[in-house]
């Protein structure tokens, strides 16, 4: 099975499962696990940020982002599709009471954008309090968020003192795709997220990086949200081992993806009935646009060894990632172009 | 003073009075209070409801509707600028735990704009559960939303068995201006609200109707939020009077609203560098457009005995009630003109 | 009817109602109600309070009180039968999330009990901070919170910054049943609430006093708990009122309530099961104990013209007010007798 | 290092971590990993429940159970100290919105204790919806909750149509000391949480268990709230390997704190100052009570080589585990008696 629903979906290598099974642990809710200190402060050092706090998820690192820096009935500005907003179970507003204000296009936002979506403050409006980009952007198909944009916006906000948060899910591919390191990328910010078991492909985990306070009181949330471990230098060796070994790497993702983009937009796969932007490929996602529905397109590609995950109601998404060859893009790329037409057929 | 701000600044008049200080009353927390028992009845019978429940504010009436059709995390499908996301303070993330899912265009939603709002059923999604239609639309400048696309989205929607609410604040202008009655307007909808304190001219009070469970819990809430008063007759006997005397002069205001409209809508305003489409003044509201800022114009005015309020950054929005005589209206015209005109030689 | 259910049963007097009618009200939305204001700016001096804020009910007063000291997941330290607890809906846990730790006995409270119940600071525990005091305690049989306890915890608790609430919905009470005035009582607190349709027989509020930064974030609040009324003149008019006539009667209420007590806890009444510690009545509340049901007796009282409140097993509760005469309190005490008698024999 | 402080502390064997490293994993956000389904279905056949769901912690199970079995506002009964409401950083009223009504003794709970706690239906009351139950009871010293009580308190809320949750954090110990098997301890109860990381040894995990329909519901808010894993597999293929080889050894656990109790109940720690109460050792944890400050001796005998929790102003708690030899247990008790010897000469 070719597996692009997402790069979540990795295996853990030798290696990482070595690293796993040597791990030295201890309970963390005393503070006490040596491997999960350590993947914190390389973590905070890396992004340049006073400190760390490993999460079980990204969701996890991001509506900690969200508690510590708003109350009840806030508004929070986001772009159109924020996986904060969007794919996160309503939990912005479940577990901290914010609402969303969605501005720009497609995920991005300017400086503009944002000042246009600030509530004026009056005691019947909620009250903006944080502003949250997400790089790269997943609805945009893996896009890189203009870095410029994040210096005018951060410029734009300071004077109002909201929070900005960036939701770096795919931090390690925008600067892969960049040169950019991820620390001048999340300067801007007062809170970053990262994810080790995306395209770094450890089995779990997420940390959210900010200043000391902010992360002190992350932690009594983590507590209270039940995510507190107690021996999880198991998962922390993995995202060790991943930082070390898979952040190069991504650049082969990236390859695949616009490998697989070209593959589908040349002459015959249009013949298909298939749309791809390959100037938009910038990292590991592809989006895929069809002239018919695309659930049963992703059903029968299924059907011939392909998971590809439907996005929209005519529109699929391919995620390259470490579990994924260069020959598998071929056959993946051979296999939609089958399914579509095959679709495309039942429907004539 | 001329105060176009709101239909909500009215003052009782003698008859009100009359009714408000020989208001039979008792402890309603206890069920005794009789005025609001009778209020609750007749505004249930108007609505073609099993039930209603009498409110301090169109905020709780709303807000009721969506703590009792909704759990935390759902989504909550709003047209742009919906009064109960965007004006209610935040009250729907932070009392219900729910996030919005705008769609549609100025408020205006058809049955393919909200079925394109649905989440698909996933456990990372919100779970979709409520739809909110408001008539009439306050922020797109009072005007009616139609009938057929509230019975084509009722229609659409009801497969899922979502929840159907109508912030009805302004039902009785809808009601007014269309000829069709509060209870046809209601009858697609599971829940209605209604405001007592708006073009009726009450001092206080709203009202949520709908199926009398629904109300019944409703009831535990508004105890649980405050609104649990004990001789609240005093306040349902203005609202009852309202009901009984102001809903048939509506339509004056409806007059008064298009007089102006057009009055700014001529030759000289234009000049003046004001925009109004008179053809879009359905009810009681006029939404003024300048081209220069709106805030210092309506500073301006208010120097010149005109209160009006700027809704958006060149927007301002004058809103007629029964405190506002047809001469007044003429009034306004006048000082809007010269205030506009003053800021605009101040600019250049 | 006899009512002795609670004092928040009364109805205007001639003299308030004629205060309601004539009341000048404004939109207090906007801030522009002059009755509303003024009550405001006179609740706020009484109590030796930066600023107040009108409410519709003594809940919201209380729970704004929580809202505006807390962070949801923290503790809040109450005596036993709190009404803040208890009474009022689950509001505490639902509308700011905290939880409640219980200490003392019968609702009073000692500077070590409150010591006893703070948490340690561990990011697992819940976080202690807020304390709240009730004066006069209602579950307790109205009485009075001893002062030397209110200061000696303002002290204790002073170095570890926790809010200091006094839910004093029937302080005046309290200050009329001690002379010591509702400013020294309140003294000691951050917050106060107190209650104008109680004991003082205005139809409808409550006020919460407090630092201007506190009070101006409730107001927030109460807008979005749907608390934020517009020509609210009409009830703080009452208020006004009742502050003015009613403040000064409050004794005759507690005499009424002694001399009820001592016609029950004489021989004859003894022979009916029914027993009263008339040491123990020191405001207008007077808890009755039964050695049968109380709800039956309570049941078989009204069939004879006596309303009076079953609060536990074998409990009633009478509370005197200004709805009742020194007459009708013989003719309870008589109605009483003759229905325990009436359940007991019907026991036998 | 003696670690006593709880049975948390525990490292993964040689055995357990090669069944980590070997793991067949999947992405179990989609329901793909092999090995979390089939630990999940092995503890739902375990406790005889229809479906079983993995969490990071025991505060995720616990808050799982209350969030899917009621509602805000309403009221939960619990035993005095219970887990679930003191030491779960305020989850219950943070995420659930429900506030505690604290019956019993000691954490005990009959059925008339239960019955007490319940609240009669009235608007103005919390809501009773759920009784929690914690088996083996952490604060009073991992004593076994009376089945005999559980039967009552099941048939007693039975026509209340109340939940009924089993904080089974120590099940296996309840279990292990009874000789009751898990499955009769749960059946009682709609929901169940049991624990791997405890007594078992497992690194990180728990499970709650109940049926299908609630679970599914739990996975939602496991996705909310942050502990949706991907290839969790890595930590359930420990879970799976505790409870395939560490179950039966719990005797030990059970034996060598009782060894402890004797040894600190004989004469000579009575000189020391130290009271056990060795009747009361049924399960794996000793409550130690001391004539001194608890810090200070947990201080001195951690300079000594020994951790052990201070867990009240005079009290230590022990907690033995697969990580703990008798041979350590004896020197244990040698050390805590120099320390408190030690602290009672400083006092002196």
């Amino acid at each position: 099975m070719i597996d692009l629903r997402s790069d979540t979906v990795t295996r853990p290598t030798p290696g990482m499962r070595q690293a796993i099974a040597s791990a030295e642990v201890g309970d963390d809710v005393y503070g006490d696990d040596p491997t999960t200190r350590a993947l914190e402060e390389e973590v905070a050092d890396l992004l340049g940020k006073e400190a760390a706090i490993f999460t079980t998820t990204g969701v996890m690192a991001n509506q900690l982002a969200i508690a510590v820096q708003t109350r009840h009935g806030d508004d929070v500005i986001v772009g159109e599709g924020a996986h904060i907003m969007w794919n996160e179970a309503g939990a912005g507003a479940a577990l901290s009471g914010v609402q969303f204000a969605v501005a720009g296009q497609d995920g991005f936002l300017t400086a503009d954008d944002v000042e246009g979506a600030i509530k004026p403050p009056a005691k019947w409006l909620p009250r903006t309090s944080l502003v949250c980009i997400e790089n790269t952007l997943n609805r945009a198909g893996g896009r890189v968020f203009p870095q410029a944009n994040v210096l005018a916006i951060a410029e734009r906000i300071a004077p109002h003192g909201f929070g900005f948060h960036l939701d770096g899910a795919r931090l390690w591919n925008a600067s892969a795709a960049t040169g950019i390191s991820v620390k001048e990328l999340a300067a801007p910010f007062h809170t970053t997220s990262v994810c080790f078991s995306k395209g770094l492909g450890a089995p779990v985990g997420s940390a959210l990086t900010g200043p000391a306070a902010l992360i002190q009181e992350a932690r009594r949330l983590r507590q209270r949200w039940g995510g507190g471990m107690r021996q999880s230098g198991i998962l922390t060796a993995a995202a060790r081992y991943a930082l070390a070994h898979h952040r190069t790497r991504l650049v082969e993702d990236h390859a695949n993806a616009r490998h697989l983009a070209e593959l589908l937009s040349g002459p015959a796969p249009r013949a298909a009935g298939i749309f791809v932007d390959a100037h938009k490929v910038e990292t590991n996602i592809v989006n895929v646009d069809l002239d018919v529905a695309a659930a049963p397109v992703a059903e029968a590609a299924r059907g011939l060894g392909l998971l590809i995950t439907a996005t929209a109601a005519r529109r699929l998404r391919a995620v390259t990632h470490l579990d994924v060859s260069r020959a598998q893009i071929d056959e993946a790329a051979i296999i939609l172009r089958r399914a579509a037409e095959a679709c495309r057929a039942g429907h004539a």
